[in-house]
């Protein structure tokens, strides 16, 4: 089974964005099993989006089409859709009703525009988009299945996971395919690969292993492909703890978890509650926690101290404190972690001081050196990193990091 | 002037990595007055790319190829291109000298396969990459000009830099394209469609225009083509101010402009300083405001009152206003507002309070509410939202409506 992945809109072609869905929609069929043969991106343009589709449905079996689905004039795929499988738009009442719920439900008035999306090609089965109000389209024609969808990556990633993958996987037409990823943080990826060089090794020959990297974690992502599923989930699980003894501190979940959510869920089994003082993270550490929905339950909020002021008279880091050691120091970290603890009146807290970037950087302290303080009721531990040049990233890892350390001691039994 | 960008790599086409360098490459030559017309992704196979270099010919004047170059046995770009070039790999002596200084520097031993990226096609003109051991390639042939480069984005930043479009703009280039974005905020596209609607029926055809929607914003592009500069770059000034006119407070800025930029320059203007209190948006405004590199000119800091607790205790919001009218409602978001301001003796305030979701939603109050204040020393101002029924985007555009409300306030000439 082939598949192509035409994506529509002049956007990409002036580099105005970063095409994303391609790879996104690419791993997903990689890993059900459908090789992706070519990655078209042409323009709004009724000539060239038919082309794109005549030529890609020679080569595949499966064409996946995303973009041009809005409302407005310079959203053209639905119409070159009819005029490509010879049909005409009619009007999809579940559609319409779906697009009037959802604007009843934001209190905005519906237009024209919204309701000519409820307007759909009378040969294509409708996908339903829950997440937009334009649908996805699915077509068959000469044993070959063409799917338009949204560009919007969220509606994207909905039709395709909750409407298009199922279908395929009822078509046939999809290997037994079983991943688990498995996720580490603070080991660099090539320090990684030199500790489980030997278990990697020894993987059987249908299992393969995929190192995917990135700020916050370095994921580690097994896929086992054959034909029973219950075989293949056993010899993953099978790895799997091979390689938690391997790892026994640095690996904090599996699949789609974040760090949040398992901190989260250590918290709530010891009925504690967390606050966090926030400098260099500037709040990321409270945005990552309170995207956990229920999150207040275990989290009590959190100050970011972007001032120093703020360090010294919203939670009580002494003066003498800033002037002896500075704002990026142990010391500072510590009664930073130790002041919004007694403050918000919480079990645990966490604390980040340090030099985010790009400028502020001194001889011995660098951009991306960051002290990380963690304290509990009876005890405290602080840690120094130093992280690289780029602001955003230095965030990003900083905050993780802090709860990397807070997660290992909760695991410790830390109460 | 037509170009085309083919990317090689099964990496690519397996969703192992985003192709970054497309939406680069396709940037640089829409600035330089190229039109991109198609970007095509193929897997490191001698037919695929053969049809594809073929094809790309056929339609256009520039073809630019990435990828494929590196040293091991499955980078095949160089070999096809001298079957698609009728050429043979020649030794090119400045290359190798050129490696064999990087490899010096380094302190590493080169291999065969090192050298083995010395030998270069016959008939190409050798581009010279600074950053790394695989040079560019150009060929010319029929009257369209093809680059091969490697994928390693910043490698072929550099060939594309100092290289490739200089000779571009030597060859003289036909058409000028002239973009120019404009940020809008707080209308959905559809409406903002109808508002500007007898605008974009005038625009001269020789103007493009396109709506970018997200969640945090909607972005309009104006694309201007044709053969003077400075007439294009009048005529797109021109409509803009137009566009002002009909959108007088919804756009907040230009191009690359983030709503957290914009208003910490409004600020610094005012030498005034900003604090946040945060409950459903979770310190993500905090988030933004701190991705601003020197944003502690201008934000003192944030206080995250997810707990209600912490909304009276630190925030000093009266416990009869949380009984009498709820934590989400319009009087909480005010004394959260100037209670923040007061305590981390900011000049501005913002405060959000409401139902991120996915639960939490009453009758009168749905997931998706949120109240909204922004407070400066002498006034105040409260608005209610009823955003959608996702978590993370609910966060996103609380956060994003609440700086555009401050924003707002700021330009109106608060002090």
């Amino acid at each position: 089974m082939k598949a192509e992945i035409i994506t529509i809109g002049d956007e990409i072609l002036i580099g105005q964005i970063v095409d994303t869905n391609s790879a996104w929609m690419a791993e997903q069929l990689n890993l059900a099993g459908v090789e992706v043969y070519q990655i078209t991106s042409v323009h709004d343009r009724r000539e060239h989006i038919l082309t794109a589709l005549k030529e890609a449905g020679e080569r595949a079996d499966l064409v996946l089409v995303t973009g041009g689905l809005g409302p407005t004039k310079d959203d053209i795929t639905k119409t070159c859709l009819c005029e490509f499988f010879d049909t005409r738009l009619v009007f999809h009442e579940p559609t319409l009703n779906h697009i009037t719920e959802k604007y009843k439900n934001r209190g905005v008035d519906m237009n024209k525009l919204n309701r000519g999306q409820a307007m759909l090609p009378e040969s294509c089965t409708v996908l339903f988009n829950a997440e937009g109000s334009a649908p996805g389209m699915w077509f068959e024609r000469d044993g070959t299945i063409y799917v338009s969808m949204p560009g919007v990556p969220f509606e994207m990633k909905w039709i395709m996971t909750h409407e298009v993958l199922p279908r395929l996987v009822g078509h046939g037409m999809l290997d037994v395919i079983i991943h688990k990823t498995v996720l580490t943080q603070g080991v660099p990826e090539s320090m990684l690969a030199i500790r489980i060089e030997d278990w990697e090794n020894a993987l059987p020959p249908y299992i393969k292993l995929a190192y995917l990297p990135g700020p916050m974690a370095v994921r580690l992502r097994l896929t086992a492909t054959g034909s029973d599923a219950a075989v293949l989930q056993a010899e993953i699980d099978r790895q799997v703890e091979m390689l938690k003894k391997l790892l026994p501190n640095d690996i904090y979940g599996y699949g789609q978890e974040t760090m949040a959510e398992v901190t989260g869920k250590l918290l709530m089994e010891k009925n504690a509650r967390l606050a966090v003082a926030e400098s260099c993270t500037g709040g990321h550490i409270s945005h990552m926690l309170t995207l956990v929905p229920g999150a207040s339950r275990w989290y009590t909020g959190g100050i970011t101290a972007y001032d120093n002021n703020v360090k010294t008279s919203v939670l009580g880091v002494l003066p003498e404190t800033l002037e002896q050691y500075g704002a990026v120091s142990e010391q500072t970290a510590i009664e930073m972690a130790q002041g919004v603890r007694r403050l918000l009146n919480a079990d645990f807290a966490v604390a980040t001081t340090g030099i985010a970037g790009p400028d502020g950087g001194t001889e011995d302290k660098p951009v991306g050196t960051v002290w990380i303080a963690v304290a509990s009721r009876t005890k405290f531990i602080a840690q120094k990193y130093v992280f690289g040049s780029n602001r955003e990233r230095n965030i990003l890892r900083s905050s993780q990091t802090a709860l990397q350390m807070l997660r290992k001691l909760l695991v410790a039994g830390e109460k």
